[in-house]
């Protein structure tokens, strides 16, 4: 197919990582060099400012602007958590018509891969020439179709990090610290925190994942017996811990859902505080601490993971590339290519098959007793999460 | 007085720090230089390890070992939070003389400056050369006779990152985010939180200290009124924070208490659920989170500021120095020095001065509301802060 010629738009969608902005950046700097391309929009707060017509002429920017914004954390352009109904998606498309948009870029999860396909979907029906593209995103690392995302090579180099300092601290002072890791259906990002250990006794000494029955019982005997053997033991456990009846353990403590119905996990302390409280009267161990590590996980500046942020560049330069190509629609996914040192290659694969359903840890990363990660899990995350801080003790310690 | 000959022993104590080994390795480093030093033992777990005779002869360790032990986070070897009793301070005192120590040197806050004194105490009663000092540390920068403390800087880098991050995080999302710092009795960290602030509608919008009486009404209505202006608002709130009878928000949750009679204010997720939940319900705002940064604030590897590992790096070297020149005892103080650039300068002060009280915010550095800092307190911490990660927003949003 022969590119359309017309502006394009660019919208940001769900929780905001420490490299959406290459994304964004990415594309808006691949734009520049295709003559069917005139202006490039960006639309404030995702599809919520398509809805109000709060555009930005990202045309106005300088190049040393758009390199300091894809350096910076969270969404530059703001996000949203929001479904949009049909109603919504021809309202969009109508607007974007308006607007003499040919091409529609929107960079997020799973839920924005579907709002893509669904106003996809509006313009197919219409017969518009508009090209609409996924642009994936998020610290979970759940999209299917993707070896890994944008998002979480950045947010596991935090989580490794933190645990590496909160070992060490750990070892210090003695006792059990609980790590409450973001991730509501998959383990990727607590099972990261496995990346901190660099000596056999290392912690985290326990990780505990979405994909395994969480049970308080064994929870509390797993930690004992760390802890009897170090006397001290350091935990990682994920937000989205569930029983074995699928019931999330944090959803006893959440009031509040969101508009994709999502119980409210992020922004409390009541999972850690709950594990804490429940360990020390189960396991009779004073010294029980428990941190979640919260928003910082996905906007901590300065500390992103090179690999991470070179991808996250690339998806957003190759979802213009396949649409000034020739490509109606897709999403870009990352795919590793089999080879001795780490490599990617960008696909683009249809828009359907990354939207709605999303993707878990799959059982070759999980030990048997589902109390931790495999060295499978270790090989594959490495290269995605980069060189980690420097650290060690006295040689008398080793 | 001549500069006794005899053995060195070094220990850590208290709460880690990003650089407290930058300390020990300074201390270490420099004892190498005095003849009079001969062998450097290291304590394990602080006076516990002295009790037990739990030593490691540093003087094993290479060079190239202590300069990464320095970059190191939490404390190298080990730390503990025991006050010792009086007879604890005469066993003490009777297991250095058995090693033949000279030299004793203990790192830490006020606590263990006062454990310093007592011991000070014992050895001059009996007569004995015993050098003691004590080495300072403490993120809550709450030392008397101290411009600013080792590990303040790094600790205040870690809350200011983090607050530029989780600003642009809101900004992206909108709602209220309420985030709890460290210091149960000084705000200094808390207050670090405003060196975030690059641009006038920057976060933190509103910052709480343990200085100045906390009212939940007061919170409430501060909060909205950012809200109504800004349609979002970054808190910062210590975890010190105290009504007007100076009762600690925080202890009303907390049940557990340290050796020194502290109530747990860090490990836990409470005080900021609290707050949030509170404001639900009195501000009417729907989107509101809170995170508890906990002990990331004081062992995120890879991250501290060049100033305070320099500095902490030279307190360690000037205790030593001191105690090879002729000092019988002191504590090190880190004294600023009046000038046009950053300079400061090491004074040996008496133990007695630093130990047991604490220091808190000077009123100048606090605004006239209670609720938020003045130019001279970011005049003030800045350059101990140093250099942050560079964050922008496009052109078309300044």
């Amino acid at each position: 197919m022969k590119a359309p010629v017309g502006n394009m738009l660019i919208a940001q969608s769900g929780g905001p990582t420490m490299v959406i902005n290459q994304s964004l950046v990415g594309a808006v700097l691949e734009a520049r060099k295709h003559k069917c391309i005139k202006h490039v929009y960006g639309a404030l707060h995702g599809i919520q400012g398509i809805l109000d017509e709060n555009f930005l002429d990202l045309g106005n920017e300088t190049k040393a602007t758009l390199e300091a914004v894809a350096v910076t954390p969270s969404a530059a352009l703001g996000t949203v958590r929001k479904k949009p109904t049909a109603q919504d998606c021809e309202a969009i498309f109508q607007i974007m018509s308006r607007h003499d948009i040919a091409y529609f870029f929107y960079i997020g999860g799973n839920d924005s891969a579907e709002t893509v396909h669904i106003i996809n979907e509006a313009a197919r029906r219409a017969g518009s020439p508009l090209c609409c593209f996924h642009i994936p995103k998020t610290i979970d690392n759940d999209l299917r179709e993707n070896d890994h995302t944008p998002g979480f090579g950045s947010a596991a180099r935090f989580v490794a990090s933190a645990f590496m300092g909160d070992d060490l601290d750990n070892r210090a002072l003695g006792g059990v610290k609980i790590n409450i890791i973001m991730g509501r259906h998959a383990g990727f990002l607590t099972a990261a925190a496995a990346l901190a250990r660099t000596a056999p006794d290392d912690g985290p000494h326990l990780i505990y994942l979405p994909e395994r029955p969480f049970s308080l019982d064994r929870f509390a005997s797993d930690v004992a017996a760390v802890y009897k053997k170090l006397g001290r033991c350091v935990v990682a456990v994920s937000e989205g811990i569930a029983d074995e009846h699928g019931t999330s353990i944090a959803s006893a403590f959440s009031k509040e859902v969101d508009s994709h119905g999502n119980a409210q996990l992020s922004g409390t302390g009541a999972l850690g505080d709950y594990l804490a409280t429940e360990l020390k009267a189960r396991a009779l161990i004073k010294r029980v601490r428990a941190d979640t590590f919260g928003y910082l996980q996905r906007s901590f500046p300065g500390i992103a993971s090179k690999t991470d942020a070179v991808e996250a560049r690339g998806v957003g330069a190759a979802a213009v590339k396949f649409a000034t190509g020739g490509e109606l629609c897709g999403s870009v996914a990352i795919c590793r290519v089999p080879s001795e040192d780490y490599a990617v290659e960008f696909k683009c694969v249809p828009l359907r098959k990354v939207a709605r359903e999303t993707r878990e840890m799959p059982p070759s990363f999980i030990n048997k007793a589902g109390n931790n990660v495999t060295q499978a899990f270790i090989k594959y995350a490495a290269p995605i999460v980069g060189d980690l801080p420097k650290i060690t003790r006295f040689e008398a310690l080793r």
